[in-house]
């Protein structure tokens, strides 16, 4: 191993309880990027995080994105974007990091063990909170790299630049303008060599894994309204029509138990299964219990491994999330809603085109709602959408990092997919035109946003190691 | 014209503002039943009333009803319990009167035009404000009835008596025990000839009615639940069986556009309609447009006025109401919800037994959810159940309060039932053995439970004079 490796390495474990204690003041800052009230703990938090990085010596800056669009009383987190060194060194490559500082809502009443918002670590090393893996254990990942640089005396390996969002969590509202615009020739990203994001998760709990490909995101919205203002179910009930029971037909219309979407035509735009990509799935670090426990459950559709992974990587997904403008609270309401919104989403995958995906939705849902005979009213559209995104394996970025987790994990990592979107990940390929690699820290059972969201103290710590080692190898490995 | 009468009617509308200032000052304290933090608005509302009958010499009582089912930590609002005069007048009848103080929620979010808790009164004399109609107008009706016969220096016809709960709104909780146990010999209801119950509403928005006849309500929920803790759809769409898809399906299964229920057997259970009856619609003021008007829309079921009022009072309806544990905020969360419990009620009606609607719903729940081959688990079960029920509109009860609508509003007022449910007067029928009418103040218009609730002017003061006016003619009306 590399002396300066060894160093590095060392000073991170002399450093682990400093760096929980970075993640516990992380965590502490409630950045709920979807609720309006919580906006100033996001600008806190991106403030936080600028801080912790001016103090180590780097360049940084908050960039503003703007007025949220459709609350235009609300000004959007900035982009925390930074340099270090402060000062480019040319002999060095350039690489861009990415992470999301905003946190999915947490309520110790959703059913949480701890409070969501207090970092709470367990007998097994379990450090508990809201954005504890998803994402801040990770963003605070590159800080402690560059503090573990400086501490143990070391060269800092290649030229970092950073990009850090506060709206990952509701749609990157604003940022992929910023992105285009700073890759641009003369800007702030314009010189990356190549990109590393690490806001997924490992596919089970021991194996690392290396991930070049994402299914996309369509998330539509079903509004049907009849009445002019919710009804009495008691004076109404029998003589008017109403709209969720319209809402629940066209909602049990769009996917089965066994996850098959309904829709016609959504399959024939799936690329076909090769031969060779067949063979991939059997040699990965994957068991049907991996997905139980991360589950919770043995309520999985398909029972063999191999499926279970095409069914979250290369097949398309429907899922239904509920319904906005019902009664939605504990106990009994006898209210018919006079209006109400079915939200579900489509989960892309190479070579569905959203815009084709988008017309087989509208005209499937529209039929559906003409088949009740219905006098409500009814509008089907598309909330956001982000495309799938696959890049090359065999490039030097992922040589770079496969060699890094070797070293640190001791083991070839996977290479995998996710069926989750990311959608910036597009966005950084197509503005820099390099490649973009995914390098997770978390592993499968963080419960990323789920209750009990957790980021185990071993891959925190070992996942700054990760991401030390990472650079190191990047810096080194030969262009091809 | 009786002298007393007139007198009384003169001196209701020489203090109609003062009584407007009473309903203004009760609407003002938020007595929301189904939320635990307003529970001491729902008992400080409870109190007002009890001050206000005691400052005009009624013997009043606030009863404790003990802790709140399933919510130990929370006391139930008293019933408060009252007699006027204070020493009871053996050679007058005695009335016993029912109405709730407190309220549904409302939060001028939810759309209202104005404070929900300030009674706001427009330019056609519509007072809006959370309560007016439902039921704090009719309450202070009664009281406002005592002190215009007092103003008015005329004795006051009967010995009332009054019984005023706090929980109406949340499934009077607590309410039939106590009620039973006061009807019995000695007790504090045990002198009532008839009963009067002021808590519904005029068919449309001219003609007064009085009412014979109620739906019952049966609400269910539907559990279904899989995965341990809410999942990310991106990472377990595709691989998990979602517990939001079965619901939708099971929920579909129950009832059509039309407001046919699909659950057999439901309707081998209500009475058939003989020639007598069918008759009695056409003649009920009522048009297609009052029911447009109320709906806020023209999304009726039928075209007829004949079938829609059979639809509100004689056939049992299904609503759908909604869905807990599902995403229900605005915007998007691509959440799959782990735990989903959908929540729909059906209107009973003669001779539909509760617990054979029980049995029916829960057998065919169980088929619907079989039916779609799913590994999550179901649970379906009744949240509260209240029967239906029919009077005799030939009781004298009856004949007095034609009498004073006559007297009071010019018109004979039709003899109609109502689609909703007061499950309280069934208890008074039974416990009291006595007769019990219906004497609705607000019109269809009012839109209780719902958004900008509101009692016309005229409603509320030509009220107060119809209460005293039945008062009056109960007193003298002979039994047959």
């Amino acid at each position: 191993m590399a002396p300066n490796l060894e160093s590095f390495y060392k000073t991170v474990d002399a450093n682990a309880d400093h760096f929980i204690d970075r993640l516990r003041n992380a965590v502490a800052i409630p950045s709920v990027s979807a609720e309006d009230a919580r906006r100033p703990d996001v600008v806190q938090m991106g403030m936080f995080l600028k801080e912790q990085l001016e103090a180590l010596g780097a360049h940084m800056e908050a960039r503003p994105l703007g007025k949220q669009p459709g609350k235009e009383h609300l000004e959007l987190p900035p982009a925390i974007v930074g340099r270090y060194p402060a000062k480019k060194d040319d002999s060095k490559r350039t690489i861009l990091v990415y992470g999301h500082y905003d946190v999915q809502p947490a309520n110790l009443s959703d059913g949480w063990n701890t409070e969501p918002f207090k970092l709470s670590i367990d007998d097994k090393g379990r450090m508990f909170g809201r954005g504890s893996t998803d994402d801040k254990g990770p963003v605070l990942g590159w800080v402690n790299v560059i503090e573990s640089h400086q501490k143990a005396g070391i060269d800092f390996p290649v030229n970092l630049l950073m990009c850090f969002e506060g709206m990952e969590e509701y749609g990157s509202e604003g940022l992929d303008d910023f992105i285009i615009a700073e890759c641009k020739p003369g800007k702030f990203f314009a010189d990356a060599d190549a990109v590393c994001i690490s806001d997924n998760y490992w596919l089970g709990t021991e194996k690392p894994c290396l991930t070049y490909g994402l299914r996309g995101c369509s998330y539509y919205s079903i509004e049907i309204s009849g009445p002019g203002q919710d009804l009495h179910s008691g004076v109404f009930g029998g003589t008017a029509q109403e709209p969720m029971t319209d809402l629940v037909r066209v909602m049990g219309s769009l996917v089965d138990t066994n996850g098959k979407i309904q829709i016609p035509g959504i399959y024939e735009l799936v690329a076909p299964l090769s031969k060779e990509e067949q063979g991939l799935y059997e040699n990965i670090a994957f068991t049907m219990d991996n997905l139980y426990e991360s589950l919770g459950s043995t309520t999985g559709i398909f029972d063999k491994k191999e499926e279970t992974l095409m069914g979250r990587w290369r097949y398309p997904s429907l899922s239904l999330h509920g319904v906005e403008g019902a009664f939605s609270a504990p106990g009994a309401k006898t209210v018919i809603p006079a209006k109400v919104v079915g939200k579900f989403s489509i989960r892309t995958v190479p070579d569905m085109e959203p815009h084709e995906v988008d017309s087989l939705v509208y005209s499937y849902v529209q039929k559906q709602f003409e088949k009740l005979g219905s006098k409500n009213k009814m509008k089907c559209y598309l909330q956001h959408s982000g495309k799938w995104w696959v890049a090359s394996p065999k490039h030097w970025n992922f040589t770079a990092a496969a060699r890094a987790v070797e070293e640190v994990w001791h083991v070839k990592p996977d290479l995998t997919r996710e069926g989750g979107s990311i959608p910036v990940t597009l966005t950084f390929e197509q503005a820099t035109g390099k490649n973009v690699l995914l390098l997770p820290m978390g592993s499968s059972t963080d419960a990323a946003h789920s209750i009990n969201e957790k980021l185990d103290r071993r891959n925190y710590i070992e996942g700054i190691k990760l991401l030390g080692a990472y650079l190191f190898h990047v810096a080194e490995e030969p262009m091809e």
